[in-house]
């Protein structure tokens, strides 16, 4: 069977005006679990002209079309509407629909602004999608050879609808397509090097015992993903296909990755810290909290995170960390001499193996000819040595708070693995 | 003049696969300033067909065109080629552009892999446009009444271009059109509620004086933006309109708006310390330095943030806020009476005019039936009184950690109110 072709259309004003729509590359890592790619999004207005025209070539060209947005109470939501238009299939009230809606506003002790049993219109044919997290259902409606799911917007709703209904139906209808996905992180190389290096595994692998290998290189921050995806119709031979060509790969660039199907340095520190049982405790200036934030958006980091000093006045580095302030006099707050301890200082007081610590110059002001915006320290200390690198960043300030805490971590990474050595 | 219509497509397979596209929300907020809009925004795989069918078609319906990846020098990097196909413009090396990135290598002591030669390729009767931040230049090409933009995909590199190139380009081209946004950021009422109140206001004012009026509404964690733009071919009629609807809006949602063209707390809460020149320090459990990376995103928060401390553990808690272990023994680390220690530790020895603090279960993992997970206590301390608010959030980790510091945020902004009364 030749490869669905699955269509995303997203609706909604906000996403073409200020508001971040992530439904694509979430949907498309969820999909391809199942051996679909997205083949194409759009985002567009809530305007019933676009819709309608949007609609109607997304499901002419496509075996599967998914719409997200549009579902709600209020006077800009007509997705559902023009479904009904564009699919010549009229709209029926669910009872059981209409009967929960009523019952999640009874529930909370709110009156139900009539409207909102609008929400319980279903196209003809569909089956309604449970909304455990807002009132909006989806549907999901087979019409001969084609698939229409239409879901709410808000994140949180659509992914749990997606999960439990959305992909279950189709992998039932599309089951005999097969995939994998093998990639690689990589620190410290430009992205134009790691190109370089991967073409010719590129050249080689493209289609192996009837199976196509997609690649892909992404740079991050300052991170490099080298990637590719193995799709056939027998899982066996996937699997085959992925483990021979993962071999290549792993061989070329054996000096240059630190982690295999993982993306984030901080799950990659996470992992580390976790099997050897060591603890790490930060002190942060510069990045005013943000690598605290991205190790505990792991959950079970409790085990391996014991505290974070968020010490933006001087008087705190001092007070918190026992950097003598006169080493600040003389030195400056942003110097690798206070990183260091800041690192070593944040360890001894709380406790843990590690204690990493980040000062710079974040900006946009502050910076002097001396010490630029964009100068960064980051220091880690075991319980044997202290490590200290300096970084200059061009960029804005969100950029260089980013890259800063990325350094810092892979700062921690280098010297859990020297420690294990 | 009709309104330009404005097309973007982003071209990536990493942005159907994982990697979040922020392109269409930040340049529709851009090109707003200059009276545009988005009309449709599309996202595409780096695959030669879908390219020069969505290019094609885009080009054929919209006044401009903006293209956004695919610039680069690696193997899947084709949208220079393709364009050229679509515009059947041939290309042509760029001498000052070639020597350009010759240049940037040599300075950083590089070789050049020659495939970033293919770089300097520009379509005959396009303006290249430099790029600070990369070696990938745009182009920017008019033919007859459509507008062709060819942007690199990373935002660092091609914001910066859309600034001092592409709008400067466009403005020029459409300068007839004005237009102003306004927007109301409303906190603790659910998003129904809001749209009833609204709603009159939004049948009454759709045209006025030959400006249209666009309204939305949005819902985004704890928070609702409510907005409108109000768009013609007048500066100063449109300055009126919008002083009148504004006006409206205004009365109506007195009791209820927290800020007027902000739709983030963390600056809310940032204009009002810094205008009392008073000043925080955070004690954070569960949302693990989310708070902090918040109110520090903010440039110029030196001033009003001093410190603070993620106390993951109990031990921390205690050490570093004198929160009393016979306490967290006797309540429990999540419980109220410990946000409410934890906020007066952190005021007192981090010496700031208000404290703030929040413990939770974000879970997965740790609830029980008496705490489950997403309870969450939020406190602040001034220094006369303390409060303190619990919350029994519904999500996942991220949610619950999302919605956690804006509810912090929002008590915090309360107490500042109450304060200066």
């Amino acid at each position: 069977m030749k490869k669905p072709r699955v269509e995303l259309v997203c609706v909604g004003s906000e996403l073409l005006a200020g508001k971040v729509n992530t439904h694509a590359a979430s949907l498309g890592i969820m999909l391809a679990d199942i051996g679909l790619s997205i083949a194409r999004e759009h985002t567009i207005p809530d305007d019933r002209n676009v819709m309608r025209q949007t609609f109607a070539e997304a499901l002419r060209r496509s075996d599967v079309v998914i719409s997200a947005g549009g579902l709600g109470p209020t006077f800009d939501d007509f997705t559902r509407d023009v479904w009904s238009e564009v699919t010549r299939r009229p709209m029926k009230e669910d009872t059981a629909l209409a009967a929960d809606i009523r019952e999640k506003f009874r529930s909370r002790g709110l009156d139900m602004p009539p409207a909102n049993l609008r929400q319980a219109l279903v196209l003809k044919g569909a089956n309604p999608i449970t909304n455990k997290n807002g009132t909006a259902p989806g549907q999901f409606l087979t019409m001969g050879r084609k698939t229409l799911v239409l879901l709410p917007g808000p994140a949180r709703e659509l992914f749990p609808m997606v999960e439990s209904v959305v992909l279950p139906g189709l992998r039932r209808r599309f089951q005999n397509r097969h995939s994998r996905l093998k990639s690689f992180l990589i620190a410290g190389v430009p992205e134009s090097r790691v190109d370089q290096m991967i073409r010719p595994l590129v050249d080689r692998f493209q289609i192996i015992d009837g199976c196509d290998i997609i690649h892909g290189i992404l740079a991050s921050q300052s991170l490099i993903t080298v990637k590719f995806r193995v799709e056939g119709t027998r899982r066996s031979t996937v699997d085959a296909v992925t483990r021979r060509v993962a071999g290549a790969f792993r061989a070329l660039l054996k000096d240059i990755a630190v982690g295999e199907d993982e993306e984030k340095m901080e799950n990659i520190v996470g992992a580390l810290l976790s099997r050897r049982k060591e603890t790490v405790a930060l002190a942060e200036s510069c990045t005013g909290g943000l690598v605290a934030k991205m190790l505990t958006d792991r959950a079970g980091s409790s085990v391996y995170f014991l505290e974070g000093a968020v010490t933006y006045s001087d008087a705190a580095k001092t007070r918190r960390l026992d950097v003598p302030s006169a080493l600040i006099k003389r030195r400056g707050a942003v110097s690798e001499e206070v990183a260091r301890a800041m690192a070593e200082g944040v360890r001894r007081s709380g406790r843990a193996t590690y204690g990493v610590a980040i000062t710079g110059l974040a900006g946009p002001g502050g910076g002097t000819k001396a010490k630029p915006v964009g100068l960064v320290f980051v220091a880690c200390a075991d319980p044997d040595h202290t490590y200290s690198k300096q970084f200059t960043l061009n960029g804005d300030r969100s950029w260089i708070r980013q890259r800063s805490a990325v350094m810092a971590l892979d700062l921690l990474r280098q010297s859990i693995i020297r420690r294990a050595r």
